[in-house]
């Protein structure tokens, strides 16, 4: 089965044609951590425990976690494939609309699937999934309440791919035991390619998950990357301010197109317009690639640009007309 | 559970200290593929269908399969954690001794594990597994005979990992339903890092192995190596002779040291030596590391030195005194 995601670029020009699309369809921060001169070992060796271990202290500075309760994997997609084979398949309730492979996941695991609107909604489920700040409409939750979530849930797995320029909202450094955390590498970091993210949580769990994904499951290039990025406190702090910055100053421009804030973070922003079909059309046809929703007509998903991308943006959302 | 491997030069160090290790502890190709000029996408960008797409027709082409009974992903290893989730468990036979791997992935997955001693011990299991050709001892099996063995078995797994220099080894491309073959990129290769590997055969079980996998299981570094170096036919051919010519030249100079070849291929050779635990000794004081295995007392794998280090095996070997 293949779901719906952002990314999906080539399909784009294959259907408008064009050169030199600009792909905001996804979260990814397009300004990409610098990627550094890479020892040959690197490639040619299996990943050492080592270089493991050494990505896992960058981890636990970054995400302010004891290493013990970091484990690493290629990507918070492998997470999410992991964390529904943990327990026993039951009820698994999302917030919902969120991102879509959660529900995948647990559902081709076994678990019965059930939307709902708050974290009200969650109490009583086996298993209950919060993805903060949400994805595409930027719900946040306080770590309180996520705790007092989790003492009514059996596991509350929370996502926070999105949560680097917001530190304040996670739970990773609580040491809760009943609570999975996921953290993304590519998209603050804007290496999606490099495959790499990380469940967080008790120990017990963790070990289970290492066993299902098998040695060697984080490549030699990632163990690496990750673990000079993780540490590179300046280049965080200077990405989130320009982050917030971005997401202003585009919150602005689509202002001015008529197209009102339904919600985001400093990686994305989602607007409600006239007709997402049509919005989404006419930025192709500027060749900008946007992300809409099945769920909805209106709402329309922008990442942020970066350096002259910004004129051709404002360029195409300056001749947008209503209807 | 760790389980014991190659690889573990780190370890290996720290034991003996010394600098300069050389590490033939495994089976990978010592003299890698050269690694390309990535283009900046791939490290920046969610892996792409296209890419995908490259990626498998170059593995057809390597593999002599069709492009719809191949699944990219994370490494020989990824598809060992899956492939024992395509069927409900039961009784799995493999013959022994080989790769720990199969029977410790089989075994969390819920499956009875027999060890057997040769082809006609796994007629009657739900599921077999064929290393061919064997890690360590080298041991092969004909096409006919494992086309043969799948009629009597429920699932037959051929891992092919060290099969690149044998291509008249594989049932890769003879499209039997239920025989799965894994492939590994790293060994030949010489590329262990980069974790890429590929699950090949009928395309229902691929599409439920894919599910499993989750989307972008293979970074796009990977994606982009493989597609070139699996289409670099005269690259492949040198290093074919190049590690032949090399793997007569290891069993001479072990010749000389009184160690008896129990088998091999072209990636590894594996020696009967008085006293493995010695010889390993030995060989570590000088600064090279090998494999033993738990269940021999004598016998010694060495991967194939590359270069100068051919000339530091021989003075270790010249200094070898049985006894």
């Amino acid at each position: 089965m293949v779901r719906d995601h952002g990314g999906n670029l080539q399909a784009a020009q294959a259907e408008y044609g064009g050169e030199g699309w600009i792909d905001l369809s996804t979260g990814i921060n397009r300004r990409a951590y610098p990627v550094p001169l890479l020892a040959p070992e690197v490639w040619t060796a299996l990943p050492t425990a080592g270089a493991l271990a050494d990505l896992t202290q960058a981890a636990a500075l970054a995400y302010g976690a004891a290493t013990g309760r970091i484990l690493p994997l290629a990507g918070a997609q492998a997470a999410i494939q992991l964390y529904p084979r943990l327990r026993a398949p039951g009820v698994a309730r999302i917030i919902a609309p969120t991102y879509n492979e959660h529900a995948a996941s647990l559902a081709a695991q076994g678990w019965a699937v059930e939307p709902v609107e708050g974290l009200r909604g969650l109490a009583g489920a086996d298993l209950a999934v919060v993805v903060n700040p949400n994805n595409p409409d930027g719900r946040d939750w306080a770590p309180e309440a996520l705790e007092g979530l989790a003492r009514k849930v059996g596991l509350l797995v929370v996502d926070e791919s999105f949560a680097d320029p917001q530190p304040g909202l996670s739970v990773a450094g609580r040491g809760v035991d009943n609570i999975l955390v996921l953290r993304s590498f590519g998209k603050f970091y804007g290496l999606a390619g490099v495959r790499l993210g990380f469940l967080l949580g008790a120990p017990a769990l963790l070990e289970r998950a290492a066993e299902m994904a098998g040695p060697w499951a984080v490549s030699g290039p990632a163990l690496a990357i990750g673990a000079q990025a993780l540490r590179d406190t300046l280049w965080q702090a200077l990405t989130v301010e320009r982050l917030q910055a971005d997401a202003a100053r585009l919150d602005r421009m689509a202002e001015r197109a008529g197209w009102a804030l339904v919600g985001g973070c400093a990686l994305f922003r989602t607007y409600a317009t006239p007709d997402a079909g049509r919005a989404q059309d006419h930025l192709a046809r500027h060749a900008i690639w946007s992300r809409r929703f099945p769920y909805s007509g209106h709402w329309l998903r922008l990442g942020l640009p970066d350096g002259a991308e910004w004129g051709r943006l404002d360029l195409a959302l300056s001749a947008w007309r209503p209807a």
